[in-house]
């Protein structure tokens, strides 16, 4: 039995939580930390079943019965607590992104070099039914040699700015998913991206320095290339789609709905909208990611999202806001040397 | 080049009469009948590249230059004028019904006993896309020996209830089509049938000694089973669907619609309704079925229609009358010996 | 906290068994009974941390600390075991179908009468989403009155004969949930009942004095009609489909997937067949009929699928089976007065 | 009647000239010019009814009886053979492009001033019945204020290097039809272009100088965003589709088929390829095409694709072509001051 402490108590924080005590089989959550724990929190941990809460982080890094600890805190804590984990001989597993800042998670990988600790980070899109069996298609040559790659990922709506304030701008915060399903679903590393983008949902985003659409295209290593539209507004839902083209063919995934039921009546024949957001969209994933950590560390695997797939996106998504701020397109090599 | 008359000008013969016009090479409406022809439809016909209108069927009849008529009168009229037109050595397209009465559908098949006339009648959904997409799949063996076949038919909207009073009654007039359709697809000749149906859309149809709902069950002689539903209104548009289900495998067609755009907004993920009615529906099939009366009469070939096909469809409709009247399942040997 | 005795420990045993221990909050599966209880099956139950197994229902029976049995032992011993559980005061949830013989079933019936005993029936699809969406759109008067019901079930693969000849027959054994669909989808009663089948999947299911595959009729109390297609056997996997249509427009279902992926290439445009069976299909609805029927435990509410359900299902059942005898339609009235 | 001469009896000039004798109520083909006219073609267009051939065009110029003239030569002749029509007062529709050469059209279009003759430019898919949906979702504001526009266009297969060569590349041969999509489809003109492509399908098109696969980013004048992607081999046929989205949701439209069956069996669940090609894919709209330029010509009324639409179109396509070559989004205004 793996024992895990989250850091961190919010909204991933309890969705871990929750999966991890009703759907990981093999592993517990002994211990919660939150700077900001309070009663009722207290008291849905409890009924989960979790022995401990606490405000300091330290009480699960000192604690010896931990095995694993999920970092769920705000993003500017990933890249210190993830290094202070790991120097404790936890495994860790970090939501994304792990930092902002490139640096930060170099010195991450630094500190992850030689230890024996499992670091998996949170792109947990990777663990979806619909992005997987496209990445299956992709790997087993069901395509061919990858010609152009589409991703539409499309928020229901607009996060209050004073999240966007602190959110590192839409590449580092939303499009940073894509840039790492563009990767994932490819299996390529990307080499140069051009980003145009522009305020249409709320002028306040624009005013707080970020844009809430964008087209980014990108090209791959092998030539390919790749092509993401982002809005922050869907009226009609979480809009997640993809589609892969290649020599010998597409293959294409659309978006999941709470039932297939389609009512046809004098207005039109009418389905349901996609899933609302990614909570309902991606349950599933969320837990299959955790089985995935917990297997990892009980089998001693390789995880399945490494640092280096937390810094590429990272690095992808630096790239981009350069390229919408110079208005040209900007290669990889530009920002890693 | 073919010379064509049309014996009904109403809403039928005037399509017949367009797509001969417009779409139908190698042939040419000389001369239209109709006991109605007024000066509206004869401008229209005169439009329409139309030589010659008459009153008098008769005219057309004993015209030399004629090869070929095509029946588009009320349904009780339609056995005679074959007979006429047949003896007259021209070339008969007979719209559906032939007649409602067996006895009647007979004597026609006898007069053509040894003639030379091609005669062809007017089961459209033969000449549609779809259907011979299901029936072409049947054919072909892909899905192995049929075990069940369903047929949904539903018109758009009920016909007022003075056709209901000569429409020979739902199973001659709208089902007639669903039961071609049962021998079409299959490739087989029924054995039983049993029908269900009550009145549900307009009470006046009930007064009128007619039904407007129905399920219609069969019994194919390789032992196979087909379903038909039936409903004089469907809100939506008109229904049109089916599925063939065998030993391998499925094929099934849904609805045709104006345009394939769907509109995903916070109402739902909406597409068009099926277009509206039979004319929007089977205008290429109603094109399509002249073009091959005129290539068999050209090409000297079997009509893809027989007589005996117009025949076959009103015995299935006649048992499927008995069967809702006694409540029980008929034989069509108890209608035909 | 409610303590389950689980009586029978094959297939749908485990499969509750697995839902209650991982997915349901607030019961816990406290002991297992089979008669044919193996080291195999012991191990497994431990591991999903189930305290006490026997050979003997009757330890669970007698077992102060049980709150309530699920019965998932052989079909023949539903009622005797329903029975013995109410009279030891224990809440029943009982696998379908409660008898084949409608007498048995009264028995238990009439036992339940006064008792404060909650007792449920195992109609696992009334708790899946797509046939509670239909369900849904129709209570709500999104299609208006109903005209007509359509419900396609078909498995994947026939069972062995061995099974078919204690199965009850087709209609008792694989329509019955269909059978309940019709009256939980329309809300309402079923007046008659026409069946027509035959033995197309497997001979030896003939000989066994079985059917592989019908289509049944039902006229409903309101005149509405219904009409169920089945088949022992479908190659693209559990087709599990329903449609209701009525004045307003019409609801529909179709299958579920393990994903949406598309592949579009030189052979066409293909989509994943649906999901194979049952397990894989109504996993979800498992998990819900069982959080359900703890949950009227614990609130003291009526359970969704009483012993009436359970009783009604399989008098239509009776009913087809005779109509398919006899080659007539039979009112339920004649099997029950 | 209107009188109509062809010049160009190739693919296109012979599909025109169907339409207009099958198809085209009010117009009639008079005349035919090729200068490789041959005994094969002069059969064909005498068998659709075509009084006269010539291997002159200027035979149709000088024909006081010819109204209209369509010009379906080689790219480089539309230009000065639309002057030449102009000036003999001949309305002229004229394939796309009007000429690679953006002086060209401009002379075309002084040349058109004050005069009273119809101009109307080739872009059939303005005419499709998919492409005018979206038109009318976005035109009635289904979607509210447009956000990204997406098109996906690719052939079925490349067409020979030779053809290739004189193409003036994919921007103006191919994409050209997306960017009048574009301009259509959003009722808003393009402020700036950034194209990234590759040679992925055919090495000889590369070594030819252009290439094969494209993602094309555009902004409007409004700050929308639109992206076009390209290929010139599609395994699965000819891929044409396009989605709308904007403040109050979305519109999208996918391809047309053959038939709408769908098999279903152990391999999956497989509807029909896409329709092949334009000839097949677009019948119907450059019926439509001619059909609206000779209305405009009976009815005095504006064109629906004007030479303005037709210039536009290339200066897109110029200014893509010149992003391509220097790594960089070019702003429309580059190109034409």
């Amino acid at each position: 039995m793996i024992n895990v402490g989250i850091i961190g108590a919010g909204r991933i924080g309890k969705v871990h939580c929750e999966s991890i005590m009703c759907y990981v089989k093999g592993a517990t959550v002994k211990s919660v930390a939150d700077p900001f724990m309070n009663d009722e929190t207290e008291k849905w941990l409890k009924g989960m079943g979790v022995e401990k809460t606490t405000k300091d982080y330290h009480d699960i890094l000192n604690d010896k019965d931990i095995d694993a600890v999920l970092i769920c805190s705000s993003t500017d804590t990933h890249a210190p607590i993830s290094i202070e984990a790991i120097k404790a001989g936890k495994h860790v597993f970090c939501e994304k992104p792990v930092d902002h800042d490139i640096a930060k998670i170099n010195e991450v990988k630094k500190v992850l070099q030689g230890s024996k600790v499992k670091y998996q980070v949170g792109f947990n899109r990777r663990f979806d039914h619909n992005f997987m069996a496209v990445r299956e298609a992709v790997k087993q040559g069901k395509i061919g040699a990858l010609n152009v790659l589409k991703i539409c990922s499309r928020d229901p709506g607009a996060p209050p700015v004073s999240y966007i304030k602190v959110s590192g701008g839409i590449f580092l915060d939303m499009t940073i998913h894509d840039f790492d399903m563009v990767r994932y679903l490819s299996g390529e590393e990307v080499e140069s991206v051009f980003a145009m983008g522009g305020v249409m949902v709320d002028k306040a985003i624009g005013e707080a320095g970020d844009i809430d659409t964008a087209v980014i295209t990108l090209r791959l290593k092998s030539g390919a290339l790749a092509v993401i539209d982002n809005c922050r507004r869907a009226t009609y839902g979480y809009d997640q789609r993809a589609e892969a083209f290649g020599e010998l063919g597409q293959v294409a995934i659309s978006n999941d709905c709470a039932s297939n039921a389609v009512i046809s009546n004098s207005d039109g024949v009418t389905a349901e909208k996609p899933l609302l957001f990614f909570l309902e969209r991606y349950m599933q994933a969320y837990v299959n990611e955790i089985n995935q950590f917990i297997d990892c560390i009980v089998n001693d695997k390789d995880v399945p999202v490494s640092i280096e797939d937390g810094l590429q996106a990272v690095v992808i998504g630096v790239a981009a806001k350069k390229s919408l701020q110079e208005g040209r397109p900007v290669r990889l090599d530009e920002i890693i040397k």
